[in-house]
């Protein structure tokens, strides 16, 4: 019988410095003495390590083998990349010591996305990685990429980052927001806060993380974040650019929000948010809305429209975007500016044409050679779910559909990690390729560390139960592996085997806090009379499927489970084989 | 402008005692000026009191009128009824002080249930305040009671409760467990836990309540407990049956299980669930199973048809049980005692010879006047759950379903609350008519006062979520209430009208403490310069259709909120209503 326990394991591929991470349970042999063999899980926590060094570049001989890259100074770093009260100080947080070593760009003329690669046939290390991690042969990566369902987000300039797929042939994806805001955070701003929120999501199964700050020492603390992200890193760039204006949408233009990107660009930002759809013809379309535009990127693009009474800059810009996105294979996430805010305004005109828009831009991306994911609602009741994914994958061509929750209804403030699941779980099933999170403190406040974890924890279960439902293959085995640990009171297994251990655990120990209960054959809610899975087990053996139980070993009983214990061996003992019949 | 505040009010029928409670929320005028009219609520909190007085029997003088009852002395009492160590003391705990005052059966030859009078074309009293409570003519209640496709659990015996339906015409119920264990609970019992318990569940919006105890003092519990209680309890008699052959499920017999049906009677106990299903030649299809039989009604029966080499004798004696159900008005819960207990188990040949069974057993039971509703799982992912309602209501012929979640996957112990309700809502959504919650300690420990609350809210998320898909008449009113409110920053009506106003309150105050945060122009979590829902009334006021806002009259405000307000009033001038220019 071995010890329970977890630990990092790689599986190496076609070249020894592709090592790709699992996460190895071992497990403890059956009663029957069958061994339970160990299970594998993705595993997106990443090797960790000291913050000051950063991760180590994994992909960068990857990326310097393809010879398609230039090292550059980079765009002149300014106090204001830090925000305005950094500006009015004169300097900044300082970046993270790596940040700048070096900057690479594509060779002119060059595509350097996953994209671009795969539909030239190759198949790179990192979908060579990607596949090891999803199971799948490498081929089909490939293909998927080649195809545009899928999205491989790797910036040349975050060379930290494990490879990963978004697509609905792939697992189900979970994205974790953190971030810093005008209103919490003041300078000294704690950026190892930001750093301890990402480290944090990852542990527990956020598959990629997006840095939504919005306050002071923005540049400083992404530098901080991408420098030791073993996920790819999205952002929102236009909630720096209007931090670059002094805040006033109207002062935004092309020029500033391009100087972001390519600021964001160099530092490896992997996938930025872009509300190109946001046009000026379907602002007046939210005005009877019951709750207007609830996109923060969206209602700035509204104002700049309606400011200047002019096409929405994004989208008069949006091929220059494209070949600054195809110099570092920065993917885009087309924003859903126009998202529903509430079960009213559910797959209304405004959110349905911004989404046929949000498709002809998949297009150009594509044509462009950069990869492409659309962002979904939103507020949504179940009965208009399907509906969303089914259009969008119309509309859009297959593109990766990427969705904040749908929440289910809008009358649980403070539950809506629980009211989002709901829909992030129907429409995972429907096809979306990655959910993004909900904490429970949406719409009233700003999430800690515990919320953090409760969206994590809520959006991983609803992307398990969307992989099951499409019976993705190997889903199921690890459901399997908990229940029959369950069945068999291997209790520490349970735990190990639970997405969350520590509460799993905790729980347990508030009913019965000694540990040979941990070997108890019975269930903590019923007791050892009472208990079904041991008459179930009883039967078993009365139909002689199945041995007599170890009894365990247990010193530190209760009084009260002794005697429980004991009363229940006597009754055995008494009852002999004879209390249950063999059935036919 | 009114102070934002709830109370429970009442809606008269069409005599004076029909006295239906809703809780009313009073709101505050919009920024417009224009009022907002209050929102109605289905209550379930009671009215509360005393609880060593109990409840006032409302329902009396309509069980009365009937004329169709008896008063008798009721089945002598044991200190076995009290459990073993009550057994063993010689003496129980003290009933509830009203316990049997009167003890009422129908008289010889009568059938004394809603359902037979709703066949009869009775609108009765009862009928009435549940139609005013659902929003639909009494006659429709009288169809859907007639039909089987609903229940109002009503023991004669216990009059207190306040009427209400379970159908899939109706709003989506949910019911909370309670009730103590032989693990946690040795004597002195805390009978009061439990009362508070009853009461903190129907003050979140538990429909009905089952009282599980397996502990000591299990009459007495029930007592004190059906005495306070608004709503319909149920229970599942074979737990106190079991205790009082000592715990050996082979020494149950029909005698000890008939005799704690009419004890359970007595009492005023509304519904119980019976496993009645539970077939001899059934057990053997469990033997492979990954979790065997997980519920405990279940394997004990299953143990006792084994042990005995006999078919069940709830199944053999089941005429005999609808006899003494019409007596009382007890309504059938028929048990599932053969649902997985994991995702590999889902939808398998012993659930669903079970079901088929049970459908048998609904039509016995209708030919006796009885109520019922059926009982379904259980672990179940979501592609194989639309068949568990769907199959139901073809083999139970409408018969009201009543599932525990489902759990959508096995693998978050500690969560299961959120993997059960993703479950609950997309069965809700197919026509459950009542769900069973899930707390967050399923399968690990006893769920203590948050458990219960967090279930609880938990599935009035999911419920409600289901009736908004189900396109139910006036369900969408609350989340358009709540999310107008957030749309013009209402905050202490978002507050109010939310499931759960203490914890919204609480999250919105950490964050932004200061009182005046409650009338600021701007979310929490955006900020004052940033927030896209200001922003959309900008859009609005620039478009004519919106006046400028009230700038609130906070005195306490913080220092940084009063600069960023200052800056944002500022703008404002600065700006003037040129800003944005109307689009036609």
């Amino acid at each position: 019988m071995v010890q329970t326990h977890r630990s990092r394991v790689h599986q190496i591929g076609s070249r020894s410095d592709i090592r790709v991470p699992f996460q190895e349970i071992l497990l403890h042999d059956s009663p029957d003495g069958r061994a339970n063999p160990p299970l594998l899980r993705y595993d997106t926590a990443g090797p960790g390590g000291d913050r000051e060094a950063g991760l180590a570049p994994l992909r960068r001989v990857w990326i310097d083998e393809r010879d398609d890259t230039e090292i550059y100074a980079g765009r002149a770093r300014s106090a204001r990349d830090d925000g305005r009260a950094a500006a009015r100080a004169g300097e900044g947080h300082p970046a993270h010591p790596a940040e700048g070593t070096p900057v690479r760009r594509a060779r002119p003329g060059q595509v350097v996305t996953q994209r671009q690669y795969a539909r030239e046939a190759t198949i790179t290390p990192e979908m060579e990685f990607a596949a090891i991690r999803e199971g799948v042969p490498a081929a089909v990566v490939r293909d998927e990429l080649a195809a545009g369902r899928a999205i491989l987000p790797a910036n040349i300039n975050h060379p930290e980052s494990e490879p990963m797929l978004i697509g609905s042939r792939f697992l189900v994806k979970i994205n974790a927001n953190i971030g810093n805001s005008s209103l919490s955070s003041t300078r000294p701003t704690s950026v190892a806060d930001e750093v301890g929120k990402l480290e944090w999501a990852t542990r527990w199964g956020a598959d990629t993380v997006m840095d939504l700050s919005t306050g002071a020492d923005i540049h400083a603390t992404r530098s901080w974040i991408i420098r030791n992200s073993p996920v790819p890193i999205g952002t929102v760039p236009i909630y720096q650019a209007l931090e670059k204006v002094d805040g006033v949408a109207e002062r935004l233009s092309w020029e500033v929000y391009r100087d972001t990107v390519i600021e964001q660009a160099e530092q490896g930002v992997d996938y930025m948010t872009v509300h190109a759809g946001v046009l000026l013809r379907y602002v007046p379309m939210t005005i009877r809305r019951t709750t207007g535009i609830v996109s923060r990127g969206g209602s700035i693009l509204a104002a700049w429209c309606l400011a200047h009474h002019e096409e929405n800059f994004l989208y008069t810009h949006f091929e220059d975007l494209c070949s600054l996105f195809a110099t570092y294979d920065v993917a885009f996430s087309l924003g859903d500016g126009l998202r529903p805010g509430s079960i009213a305004d559910a797959n209304d005109e405004a959110q349905m044409s911004e989404l046929r828009t949000l498709g002809e831009l998949t297009e150009v991306a594509w044509a462009h050679g950069v990869q492409v994911m659309v962002e979904g609602p939103g507020h949504v009741p179940m009965h208009k779910i399907a509906d969303n994914v089914r259009l969008q994958q119309q509309y859009c061509h297959g593109a990766p559909f990427y969705t904040l929750g749908p929440l289910t209804t809008d009358v649980a403030p403070g539950y809506d990690h629980i009211t989002s699941a709901i829909g992030a779980a129907m429409i995972g099933w429907g096809g979306t390729a990655m959910l993004c999170y909900v904490t429970p403190k949406e719409h009233l406040g700003l999430p800690d560390r515990e919320d953090v974890k409760a969206g994590v924890i809520a959006y991983k279960i609803a992307a398990h139960a969307a992989d099951l439902a499409k019976g993705h293959a190997g889903a199921q085995a690890w459901d399997d592996a908990l229940s029959k640990a369950r069945f068999e009171f291997r209790w520490e297994d349970q735990f190990e085997l639970s997405l969350d251990p520590d509460t799993a655990r905790a729980y347990h120990d508030e009913t019965l806090p000694a540990a040979p209960a941990k070997t108890a054959h019975f269930c903590s809610m019923c007791g050892p009379k009472f208990c079904s899975m041991r008459i179930s087990h009883d039967l078993r053996r009365s139909a002689g499927t199945e041995p007599e139980p170890d009894t365990g070993t247990g010193t530190e009983v209760t009084v009260e489970l002794q005697a429980a214990m004991a009363q229940k061996a006597a009754e055995f003992r008494a009852a002999g084989g004879d209390v249950y019949v063999p059935v036919d």
